[in-house]
């Protein structure tokens, strides 16, 4: 018998013309398909690929343990989600030792802030793995917007809405384009942070980035009680002149 | 008659099966093909999609001007590349004007550093221009290494080559993760500052990611005066733990 394998499928950022040529094809073939969501949700991953799937497909939803008795980040969250992790890992390395080909499905791109490289690091020195890279979400958006996010030698800087606002300013003001994730109830804070490093006017707020229901606006005018949970917040790069002596 | 449209399909890292699906399909498709090379170069977007293009597709090489007489900072460099994507916008425009559809080869992501957003700024309000976003280089890059780029809270910053060793040294000491394009004859700077930073011996050099030929090195190992044109260069972030009352 052959070993399976376990293949990371990354899907983008939500529209499924968007999926790789790649991606498409190890979906529309899959057998068995695992994919991360919040309990009680069908789930990101899991939309995107609706009526792409074999009717004979065997899902398996790996359901993130409930968050609301325990601080994200206490020690006993931070332990129940490594369980969380190893246990999903065990479960796909069986699968996989019996032959058993499943295939993944992850937003944006796995290895850029994904939920699967926890995975990943448990099952890479015991199965094969494959993971096929994919659009990340911010690309999408600033597609959406319809303005090149960088040009010449524009710095790029990519921050998670969780930072502390004091870091959060420091690195708007350093920097040329931005990009802003895991927005949703730290939007207040980032609003104060992009005020503080005279960034605001220029910021917008892309929510769902090319999928049904996408919203494009300037964040200034956003209500500050409004922190839409996938959401995206950009500043365009402005086209830094190269230096002497550089690029040839 | 109906006007045609500037269809700019983005190419993604290099490997035809990390295109999009729609890229695949409207380049499959297409009567009129446009790129940017330098001269006397087949040309990086024309090379990644040999053997997709129909029999008798009509093809525009954009040939970058010559810059080996003129310093690539100098107004008179700069004025000759504005009249250069100025002529080419016309042409593009007139062909529009005239019902054809003309689909722009980019690499990459359009609007993530491309040439494309030259033609794109000047055609937006003349005619109807789609672009459709590829995965960018340094995803297949940071891909093609295996390691997952950034984890958790950690920030991303991408920066060119071109800096001034200073601002680059300044930008690596702040950062976790980090994406470094437009090497080449920069690499020596960049290592340079990498050391400065104490960042070198955590980075990598990616040549040809996902394209024939790929090669990936410590860049710490890779011979000072081995300056690949088509190299990017990963410091992958560690995972930065969320702060207390952050993302839910």
């Amino acid at each position: 018998m052959t070993a399976g394998r376990i293949i990371c499928a990354g899907l983008g950022p939500g529209d499924p013309d968007l999926l790789s040529v790649r991606s498409d094809r190890v979906i529309r073939a899959a057998g068995h398909v695992a994919y991360f969501r919040k309990s009680g949700r069908q789930g990101q991953a899991r939309r995107m690929v609706d009526g792409m799937l074999r009717a004979d497909v065997r899902e398996m939803a790996m359901e993130y343990p409930v968050t609301t008795e325990l601080p994200f980040d206490s020690q006993a969250y931070i332990h129940l989600l490594a369980t969380f992790y190893d246990d999903w890992a065990a479960r796909l390395q069986a699968l996989a030792a019996a032959g058993t080909d499943v295939v993944v499905l992850c937003e944006g791109d796995p290895f850029f802030y994904g939920s699967f490289m926890h995975l990943y690091v448990r099952l890479k020195d015991q199965v094969a793995v494959e993971v096929i890279p994919g659009i990340p979400g911010m690309v999408g958006c600033w597609n959406a917007v319809g303005v090149p996010i960088t040009w010449g030698d524009d710095v790029l800087t990519v921050l998670m809405g969780t930072l502390p606002e004091a870091d959060l300013a420091r690195h708007m003001q350093g920097t040329d384009a931005l990009v802003i994730m895991k927005t949703g109830r730290n939007l207040p804070r980032v609003r104060r942070a992009l005020a503080q490093a005279g960034r605001l006017d220029d910021a917008w707020l892309v929510e769902r980035g090319t999928m049904p229901g996408q919203r494009i606006a300037r964040l200034a005018e956003v209500e500050a009680a409004d922190c839409p949970y996938f959401a995206i917040v950009l500043v365009h790069g402005r086209g830094r002149r190269p230096v002497a002596g550089g690029e040839e």
